[in-house]
């Protein structure tokens, strides 16, 4: 399954800018609220608020804790997000629309985004 | 000259994220505070607060007015760029390091972020 996060969670992503190269979301939810699964291409995570997630997908899950004003890649995925925080998660994602030039490139992915 | 952001102003810029694809940077300043002319790749531009900002070139300048939350796509280019607002700047660069895949993908590079 490869649902595109807008189109699975509408309510929490946003396209706020697109061209040929890159497309960047915008993300908004509330503490208690989750996401439905969704695939995320190769993509800069920058936090806007402080938050904490669990992220889900097979059967794994990961919990992410991060202050404001981050930035973390993250490899293509597929998952599912619950806010299990106090408070709101605010997020930009810059998704790559070109694959790795190299396959030297190509980071193993782990769910959720990578450590700095 | 290809001075590097960093480099060129490192009171200003700083990496905060970088792997093989991309390079992260956090801008600041505070008003009436300039820059030393710098290069940028082709790079996406998300603002942390509302600024405005004149960006010079060649004898060219712009003045550049945006709101917090926002992304604008900014292609390759030579600049310097002044607070000429009465707001600190505050924004995050993610910068692509791979060219563009094809050449229909180069973009024009007009000096400044582009328009949405």
């Amino acid at each position: 399954m490869e649902m595109d996060p807008v189109e699975a969670n509408p309510q929490n992503y946003s396209v706020i800018s697109e061209n040929d190269r890159v497309r960047v979301l915008e993300y908004r939810d509330s503490p208690g609220r989750s996401t439905i699964e969704h695939h995320h291409p190769d993509n800069v995570m920058i936090t806007a608020s402080t938050f904490r997630r669990r992220l889900s997908s097979n059967g794994q899950s990961v919990d992410v804790e991060l202050p404001s004003g981050v930035a973390r890649w993250m490899s293509s995925q597929d998952h599912s997000g619950e806010n299990i925080g106090e408070t709101d998660t605010h997020a930009f994602f810059v998704e790559l629309k070109e694959p790795a030039r190299n396959q030297d490139q190509v980071h193993v992915g782990s769910l959720g985004p990578e450590e700095p």
